[in-house]
């Protein structure tokens, strides 16, 4: 029996810093699936920042800080004017720039009169925003060109999940949790060994084949396999950014139907992006290689799917509130496992990130 | 493009203190409306104290702690008897100045067994308290005879709002709003210069006059007055104390039907009381010198007022909840312009009131 | 009147703790009702800790921290196999005293996976927990036999308290709040003098003898009494540890029917368990001394009891929540009457408890 009173384990102590900001800024997150931003403006908190996104009449997307300088009235309650948002309490208009351009009661506007405006790039299906300093820019989003492809079938979803950023990018980045956590829903019972990962630069990659074995039911029916098929399977993963990463299925049928494909690929996509603290925007897309899809096919994915990402967000919130709950919080070491080789390169990336921006993880409550 | 990652513009900075407590002690605040306050106690938290308000048989109110000082019970969970209230826990008894005049259990009553008790007072439609020194009180409070007045039709209704006093006080002193948040509603669209204001002590006033125009129609049925017809228009606010504040909308019909008034008032009233942090209790008025107003009439016209401020309290409750959760809070400079000059004023006084008692705003969270 | 502004009267400060973590960790709390636990996990926080309580499948009960030492999931989201539970998030194994025995993903485990594991004890209706040192255990669990005893009817319920576990303790320790806050269930008005209260150890017990009554009608139907028939009738108080403690109705009917029994008891049980800061579980008993109760007088009988408790849960849920919100808090003397002997001792108590520990009450918040 141990002793409870000493409640702490032993193991080794790498924060990945779920109690506090542990948001880079110097890089492209995702503000909106491209559909969301319409004219009509829309706030949404990112980096524990609250921004409007809208796009000017003629289409073009814009973000910037969601509070009017005047007297701090949120201008995502106001309405797009041309290109100008209009100030829901007086009626002050700004350009996407952030910069005044009228002032109702007054004709003298004063040079103060300035709101912090972000970067928006529209790449894939999404609008990415760059929050840091705007100087610093110097690279495009990564690419995600397949999503608009008209080769490849993209079917996607959003979820607020309430747990920090960096625990989704865990989850995602260690698949061996689908043999336990999601046994009922990808049945996918053969993936209980670590795959090998690699860093390079800023980009986590893990690689793992599989022997002959039925493909989860999930992907079976967009690539029109029959469910108790067995098939060779490649996983690839791939994290280009701490925003986004990739998780390729890449199936090979080795004795198709006459004149049917032998080779498939599903390619998940797990795009994060911090919200308010233990809040994230968790915006997912799982793509196949294949032109269209059958509206019953897609609806019959996409509900089995989202499924599964349930059971994730229902753990990953529990860990968030209980960990925030607990008064021990961060102060309770870790066991790490093979597994976890992509995760851990996470948290390299990240703390070298917040260093190169002069910050530091606490590995507590901030 | 402006530098997001130093994201507080340029601009002055004269906190209102609308994340900390910011409430003058001495000076009165309206506790209740008259109405409210029966034999049966009432809880209401006033500046961030729990008060019991309940009138004794005799009629008079009356307000204490609304803690039991022994065990800590509220005594609003009890009830009056005569001119006592009696704690609901163990049946202690209370008079109206806080001292113990009953112990079920015992028959000597420790000395100490008092309560903080409050001057309170009724004028107008309402009952008034003073929270501070109760030996400091120096003035009576502010003179609202016209509530009871029965040449007077006052028409009235109280919100909570999820905001500091201070974003109500400056939204009902810079009515140049009216054009943009209330264009649906007031639909008075020529409120777009900024008014002439003035500091007397600790009054503010504000005047301005008007070119014919219509009248909105929030008012034209409480004055007799067809929508369209254009009167000519004068708008004089008056603040004489930081509880309590009027806005006329004094009304001249230069071409009166035959025997038919010509001259009208509309005498708006914004009373607010903080409650506790981020909330205040807000007692609105509208009252027309006429004698009476139809139900019809009456019914009508309070409906439109509480859709105009239902679209106040619905901005400011953004506000206060964005700048409370922004990390930026209140660092993050305004830009001032002419029409603030009566709200500027307030936060004078308001400056002034807590040095007088030794305070002074932090000018961010305390 | 007093001087408000000066709002702390006089009184004496024996904080009691109730803003703080005021809980001791060398002593027996009950962790759940035996009835709760079953293999299927369940988590309950305990003291502020998460713990998962279930029982092995030979359905031996066990707590253990509900944190795997991996990546920090929830065990109670798992399920138990054999004598071990299964981590849902990645299928990790562990036993009862929190080693991991198994690690799907590879063969060498890792040392220092290891869980806090709580030694846990099956008496009467309970499990009771020890949450401190495990080595410094040197008692059994409070003597609660009678309640599975065949000679006794056992009622039961559970509330989840939103106060701490002190106002409980406080409340049931100084009954003559029936007289007051119960009027209108107990209606037993003569219980409005002090008992006898004597400290012993860690045990409190006050005592008090009635003159000829009608008994509570809550538990005449129990003992087969008319309700307004004249007992004597004993009370008799007994706190053997701080978890736990007894009410007895001690009755006397001096006219018994022919034959009848002339001689009850009615044993109170009050059971508090601290959940989180200002949350406590809160397991109430009610026994009568017979082998059985009809269905109708139990029915009836734990009715009347949750519609009595259910006043003091209304209560001490709003003396929580005022003192938690009021900026005073614990900084507001108590008076201290000789009706609260008993519950000065459980004071008493606490601090030597806690000193034992090398604790101690800070008397606000923490």
């Amino acid at each position: 029996m141990n002793k409870a009173a000493e409640i702490v384990p032993n193991g080794q102590r790498i924060p990945n810093g779920m109690l506090e900001d542990n948001y880079p800024r110097n890089m492209w997150w995702v503000a909106a699936h491209s559909r969301e931003v319409m004219t009509k403006p829309m706030a949404r908190w990112l980096l524990e920042t609250p921004v409007v996104l809208y796009r000017t009449e003629d289409g073009a997307p814009a973000a910037i800080y969601d509070r009017c300088p005047h007297r701090w009235a949120p201008l995502s309650e106001g309405h797009v004017c041309g290109d100008k948002i209009v100030c829901p309490y007086h009626g002050m208009e700004f350009d996407t720039a952030g910069n005044c351009t009228k002032t109702p009661t007054q004709k003298m506007m004063p040079k103060t009169a300035q709101i912090p405006a972000f970067t928006v790039k529209e790449a894939g299906a999404f609008i990415w925003i760059w929050m840091g300093d705007q100087d610093a820019i110097d690279c495009e989003p990564p690419d995600v060109a397949y999503q608009t492809d008209l080769g490849w079938s993209f079917l996607d979803g959003y979820y607020e999940v309430g747990a920090n950023w960096v625990l989704i990018r865990e989850n995602v980045l260690d698949l061996t949790h689908i043999a336990f956590l999601h046994k009922n829903t990808f049945k996918q019972d053969d993936w209980i060994t670590a795959p090998d990962s690699f860093l390079d630069g800023e980009t986590v990659t893990y690689e793992q084949e599989f022997d002959l074995a039925p493909l989860s039911p999930l992907f079976c029916a967009g690539m029109g396999l029959p469910e108790d098929k067995p098939i060779k399977r490649k996983q690839v993963g791939r994290m280009p950014a701490l925003s986004i990463s990739f998780s390729d299925w890449i199936v090979h049928d080795p004795a198709p139907e006459d004149g049917a494909r032998s080779d498939f690929i599903m390619r998940g996509c797990h795009i994060v992006t911090p919200a308010q603290r233990g809040k994230t925007h968790y915006f997912w897309g799982a793509a196949f290689d294949v032109p269209t899809l059958s509206d019953d096919v897609a609806e019959k994915t996409k509900a089995s799917i989202i499924a599964a990402f349930d059971e994730d967000k229902h753990l990953l919130e529990i860990m968030q509130k209980q960990i925030e709950d607990d008064p021990r919080g961060m102060d309770y070491l870790e066991v790490t496992l093979g597994a976890d080789g992509a995760g851990i390169f996470v948290r390299q990336i990240l703390n070298k990130k917040l260093a190169a921006e002069g910050r530091k993880l606490s590995g507590g409550r901030t």
